[in-house]
């Protein structure tokens, strides 16, 4: 069968992740965050990203809710943007979980953009009124854009106007570094608290919630109990992010998946007949394709129409992704298009 | 190092159960419990234990408070033991996700006893007092110890009386099966819903809520997702399961398991300065060890003292405990006794 | 003191319904609803308005919430207005106490638009959506205009189109029927579960959560209780919606109130410096007043400022609002505009 | 109809309440807390309770929630007896609205001892476990027992040595004060937060939680709206409140109601065929009644069996009891004893 586009999800582990797990499948050690490889990560994520502290958890989800548990008690908001994998994708658990109310708030690209924040309403202090305590990013956003270091300091910017914590959604935030050229640092100056996500860059599965702020990883570790997210055999998900920081392979992948999606990217802008929707900056490409190729494409090429009513769709590429694969697409979609 | 006799998840991975993982990272696949390994398991779960429907979760507490919430709204309670794995040991996650009421009941070895039962109060329609909908026994129990199919059987009666859902935390029910000797479909008759574990039997991780009564189902699948437990790459969950299924290998693990408790058991008993607490019937064992020699013993193989009190100590075997592991922790033992 | 414009819970309790309090003030009955008061306002709810049953509850936040809880499981989401009180001003208790989102939509003077409902994304069935359950509308809006009976009709359409519970906030639905000049059955012709307010039209204290889909009463008196919700002398919140319904008291209240506002609509609209921003339909006038004499006049006759950056302000009549004081207000009003 | 025993709620409102209410039914003025009399007894229970801050909620279960809301965090629990209305009679609200664990611990004549306090189990620090946080007593006690300011400063000797917040659920505090001859300082002494109640004490409705210690009050007006509990007319509810402690008047009704079970206890007693269960100490009596006699004398006066097996009855006097209430029913008693 021929690779998908569907989701960076559909690939399997990479095998160099795949090895990391079999190396440590050795002998016996403690549980629940107290083997070496999971002390191990916390101390690299301090160097590393300047973390105050560190979580394992199973899934993206997991790591966005945590970390809004960290930042909100039941009665403040947070503000996303209406197409976040916050606001549509994560089936209500938000507010199920923390029990707070979720501000969605129009966006561009996928972005925020200051203006739309300027008339967000806070009634700070009005016991009727959902407490504004946190904004919350995802970069890139679900629509493959990326959000500068520029435009993230005039969030903070933002947020300490109105007293917020910042929350970045960093699902595949890899990506963004390897195509900023940045360091993580850079990138994450101003964060508070960081969903860091594994299983959309080649891992089984295990995300991170990274804190920043002093004073947020407090009651971390009972939440993660509490909402059903202590992983016990953690050494299996510590080893593969040891592996994955230690020699730049996060680069090696995030940047190949990157070229990928831009060669797809490339090859989809020269169809007349193709309309891109978003510019190609990480590793997705958003076009909207003639309504009556999508289905024979989709059958050879597994992929999602990302909005039923325009015809856009997405298409993403995964750290296994060949050049075969892209010029494979591409000739079976200029075939259609004949 | 020595091994650990201090839980079944300071193991690692079954190689056969690591093989398995191996072998389905080929290629794409969809992600959500949509390939073909997922597929086959749900397939297998409605033959082999005659499951009506079946659910991949990240962990135990996640399977049992999933399993609650299909059972109860969130003015209805549950009947639990005093010592049981969710009364004490999930960090009032139940609580907090289902928003019912855990009723303790004291128990006998970690078992429910219908006397005790029997004094519960009801106040049926009351709506001052949480309603009782349910009750959830763990098999074996907390303390290594077996309901027999019959008293399953009282059990269910007493929960028919009083139109009571039954959920067995099968975390281990493996084991349990490999002990009473008898088949899937015996030891689960009378039960709705099960929690059906996979780390503590040399799985990575995952396990599984299996509903055997119609209904129950019904609304698992968003409950899933909004809890928090929906994983992407199933397929890494589902193909150890299958594989644990097909050739007896659960019974191999089980039962090795199982008898490597009872050789440590017998040691342990021949010893007059040890006294043993609870039968040993799967791959624990409870005694109460001399205070002196605790800390020295947990220095060269690590154990828990499950009771601060009375020194009672638990000592659990994994797929890889082995005779000389038994043999030498007796052997130090019976070293620091003279 | 002025009587204050700002709400009509500025207002204290309508004179025949204190004597209704009074009358019942008599001897020892049962409490939590089981006084005869209680049942013969259930039977007469079952009669004039065609309920299935009816809750006594505290307050509005209180109707609403039980509503929706009666509605939604939370994994289910409401659509809502932006400007809905559900939305702006119960500081997230709906999330919190049902778990559930709450979708916003656009609103045109308060009411939801069939444009914008055409728009909205269900994806029914999908596990990362938060599946949409119900529809809230409020009868009159927090803007105090009216959906006719034919506009109901037609979001009754949309509902059933989608399968979607139909819930109304009626704080102020006597002021609704009043001005429409309809009866009970009427405007509640297509609604499934009803906040019936009573703190707005003269009562102490008292709203009533009114079923009409049968089925969704079914746990609403445990779900009551678990929110905080049951009161125990029921027989002072019956008495005075037995006297409101029984002699047409409510359309004298609601008749007057709404004329109250009629004359101070066109009070303002006479004046060339005043800007009217709603059509005034039941007991509220919304208008912009020239910045400089807010503050003056909110000295003399309380009021809010409903947008600080339009200026756009909400004037309420209440029960005891006379025609003296809203002439003394215009005169006021114009004296400051000279 | 004859007056009930069967709750201090049975009665009305006491004719001095209803009076502060009727008196406060004049013009308009400022709702949700901000009218003069709820300024006045916020200023009233700092005086003469030492209170840091009050709180206006609707019912007892509210009240309960809401200070549980104030000490305890999702993952922590409290400790409270068995019997306590909390564990028993709350529909799980705690559970629900706070998201925490009830530790329900054995109790003597409604009342801790501390032996078995002493072997409560805390496992700090320990994620697994639900963080012990609060303790909450009743005073009185479900039973109608006391305890001594003496066995109060050792329950606070117990909490300052593990950290718990005291609560105290003073439903009926009234009563026990006007007992023990002690005033509300010494009563209160080293408790942190208080649910202090009217509905029992002749109020139509409305208890305080009232907040002791610093820092507990802080988020308490945001958590009180999102748990439905801002009332809006608030100066029905605070005046009664003044009037209720400005003259003695709750030591008029608490102790009125006190004698009153005092006499029918002593009446009680005097019958060799009525056993009784507990001291008689404030407004309510406890004793076994022959079983044939329960449903003809339930006939004339009503009341509740308190335990289904022993045929325990409770017997409860409210502010308007009378000599010749308790009189009549001693002596309808005795008639059917014979």
């Amino acid at each position: 069968m021929n690779k998908s586009f569907a989701s960076d999800n559909h690939a399997g582990i990479h095998p160099a992740l795949l090895e990391a797990m079999i190396d440590v499948n050795q002998g016996h050690c403690p549980s629940y965050g107290q083997d070496p490889w999971s002390h191990k990560l916390k101390k690299l994520l301090k160097q590393e990203f300047g973390a105050v502290d560190s979580f394992l958890v199973f899934n993206g989800t997991a790591a966005n809710v945590l970390s809004l548990q960290a930042c909100l008690k039941s009665f403040e908001s947070v503000l996303c943007t209406d197409v976040s994998h916050l606001n549509v994708d994560e089936c209500g658990a938000p507010e199920k979980i923390v029990g707070s109310k979720l501000v969605s708030v129009p966006s561009q690209n996928g972005k925020f953009n200051l203006d739309e924040l300027e008339s967000i309403i806070f009634r700070n202090g009005d016991q009727h009124f959902s407490q504004v305590r946190a904004l919350s990013l995802t970069q890139p956003t679900e629509y493959g854009t990326l959000y500068t270091p520029d435009e993230i300091k005039r969030l903070r910017v933002f947020c300490d106007q109105h007293q917020l914590y910042l929350h970045m959604d960093g699902a595949r935030l890899s990506n963004a570094v390897a195509a900023l050229g940045c360091g993580w640092k850079e990138i994450l100056k101003g964060i508070d608290i960081l969903s860091f996500g594994g299983a959309k860059n080649g891992f089984l599965l295990g995300e991170l919630v990274i804190v920043f702020k002093e004073g947020l990883e407090k009651d971390l570790k009972f939440y993660r109990k509490q909402s059903l997210q202590l992983p016990s055999k953690t050494r299996f998900l510590a080893a593969p992010f040891l592996k994955y920081f230690e020699n730049n392979l996060w680069y090696e992948i995030a940047s190949h998946e990157n070229s990928m999606a831009k060669r797809l990217y490339e090859g989809l802008k020269a169809s007349p007949q193709v309309q891109m929707t978003q510019p190609c900056q990480v590793n997705s490409v958003f076009c909207i394709l003639p309504k009556e190729i999508i289905k024979p494409l989709k059958k050879k090429f597994f992929f999602y129409v990302w909005n039923e009513n325009s015809f856009e769709v997405r298409l993403m590429t995964s750290f296994d992704t060949s050049k075969e694969d892209v010029d494979s697409f591409l000739e079976e979609l200029n075939n259609l298009l004949k």
